[in-house]
């Protein structure tokens, strides 16, 4: 199988593939990428095409662990790829997302394309300011998203796009009582599974904090979402492993965004739930029967390590004081603010189970968390 | 790390090296190892002073996979090793272990240095035929190992060992009730921990199945054991983990075997306790603290895959019976009689349990359990 991206969900696909005795082979950005912990990989970027034609010479399948691929290369490499490019367009462009989801009756915040500052002024109008505007192609991690206040810092955002960039996607800023995630999988047979759905805590637009399950959502909701997911999955024809975020406003669930990959909203299921996310990415990808999603403890509590970090002094810091936490290092240069490693935590008590996973990481961390 | 040794014990310590962050180099036996899934190794003979030290160069410590490394070699490496020559001794070499554990006064089976014919029908006189005989340095999985009832087998077998071989072992053949084993991880810095006991089950010489924790031991028995694990592990000065094989008898508990690594008795650790016996034996080796040793489920049953298999078909098809087991393949060819993979399940209920995980293994083995 073949992988294109050398990140940390690269490096985390390792574990199940050596447990399932599938043969990865990686396309890295570099050589110090994380992925580096396995063997035979070659080093190229995700939208060069010939450096996908290598990578995809001699496997069985090719999947991603970022949605930055051509659809375009991705579908003329030979190769079955999972998932497909007429699927990975919706978590690669916002606006084509936010058109299908709207279609197929999926609650979505309100939105617009728009393209001159007076077609947000036009949809201000409508949804009131402040408002989101985001790039449809290539933002992750809250880049490409901004707040806007008033037109003129609209016209400002507008201005620092790319001078090719078509249209820009405009969405009100909903008010949420706080962020939920739902993780799919879907086989290349079609069979589906679903784990339960976590809250999710972001700061400045990057995860920090998961709790699994989602705390005092009735089983109804649960399930809803659940089927909502499995929904989009199918009506996406996507494989593989698909994450949908989720905001839980008064009375409505609203998407926020798909990813068609293994998701830092489903780390948790690594330590917490039979089938890791991970595990279950290859098993679909490859065309394997699925594993079960059950939860094998209570809760589970994922927090997210960033540099600078305290190196491998914070480890055996955190592992003396919590003999009951699993770290998850990604191998990566600590640089300030960039996700390193996390810290799972499962128990009966969410209570400790939370004071155990976040104290781990505040020492890793060498800091407060940022809570 | 070094790890002397590539298969599939060093196979299984990829996975939490790679949660860790910690880089393995590993010397194979050749290229087809089953740790050929870890980037960085050197091919060559565990007993080859010069891929010793080639392996050791660089490396912050040593550590071996099997106890086939000679302990001369490995005192010298200028590295340290963990466990060190001086208590790998007694793994290598079952006169030693012998000598040294009635010396310390743990339970053994009656046990002789026999040389000659003679010697053994004088120990033959004291626990009556028939008895076993022993090779003390290079046995494993049953090798090794005879159960002879007269003098004349026992002749033969003297006739058959190496010319210069100075000596057996003879035993007492023990009349068990059932075999169970203790894990236990000691640090580098002395800090040690046990898993639970286990009931382990044996054709042949080879281990089949392990159920966590032992059904039916009493807790006082659980925690002498445990206890009991920890004086060895304490007075033979191991680092890292090692595995305890106990006869279970009337009235008495009888120490069969001892292996200073991760042990097959262990697996179940992998899907059925909170640290793996590959991650605890990686900490403890590395001289970090060391993990806890609770179990995730009431039940855990691993199951021993052997070949010939039915390969990825019935995989998959083990997977789409049994989607709550977990499986892990080693990579190797599945050459009749030899040990390819296992099968994990958990759960609340042993019999359940029980089921679906020799169900998953039966579809792989492609036959009857051996049962």
């Amino acid at each position: 199988m073949a992988v294109i991206g050398g990140g940390q969900l690269a490096r985390m696909m390792a574990a199940p593939a050596i447990s399932l005795g599938i043969e990865l082979r990686v396309l890295r950005e570099g050589p110090g990428a994380a992925a580096r912990v396995i063997p035979g990989g070659q080093t190229g970027a995700a939208n060069d095409p010939e450096a996908l034609r290598n990578i995809a010479r001699g496997a069985d399948v090719v999947t991603v662990e970022h949605e930055h691929v051509p659809g375009e290369v991705l579908s003329r490499l030979g190769t079955p790829a999972h998932p497909g490019a007429h699927a990975l367009l919706y978590a690669q462009n916002k606006l084509q997302m936010r058109r299908r989801l709207t279609k197929i009756g999926i609650g979505c915040p309100r939105w617009a394309e728009v393209k001159t500052v007076e077609d947000i002024e036009r949809f201000a109008a409508a949804v009131g300011w402040p408002l989101v505007l985001k790039t449809p192609v290539g933002g992750y991690d809250g880049k490409g998203v901004a707040v806007v206040r008033a037109s003129g810092e609209a016209q400002r955002w507008l201005e620092g796009l790319p001078q090719n960039a078509p249209s820009a996607l405009a969405e009100e800023l909903v008010d949420f009582k706080r962020e939920l995630a739902v993780l799919v999988a879907r086989g290349a047979n079609g069979e589906v599974t679903s784990w339960p759905v976590v809250q999710t805590e972001q700061r400045n637009g990057v995860c920090t904090e998961v709790i699994a399950p989602a705390p005092l959502l009735s089983d109804l909701d649960q399930a809803h979402l659940r089927q909502m997911a499995i929904r989009i999955a199918q009506e996406l024809d996507v494989t593989g492993v698909m994450a949908v975020e989720i905001f839980q406003c008064d009375g409505a669930f609203l998407v926020n965004e798909l990813a068609m990959r293994p998701h830092n909203s489903g780390h948790w299921t690594i330590n917490g739930a039979v089938t890791s996310q991970f595990e279950q990415h290859l098993r679909a990808v490859a065309g394997w029967p699925l594993g079960a999603t059950a939860t094998t403890a209570n809760w589970t509590v994922m927090v997210n390590l960033f540099g600078p970090a305290t190196g491998e002094d914070g480890l055996r810091e955190a592992f003396a004081a919590h003999p009951g936490v699993k770290i998850e290092m990604y191998g990566k240069q600590p640089l300030p603010g960039r996700k390193i490693g996390h810290v799972n935590a499962t128990g009966d008590n969410l209570d400790n189970v939370v004071r155990q996973a976040r104290g781990a990481a505040q020492i890793i961390n060498g800091q407060e968390l940022r809570a």
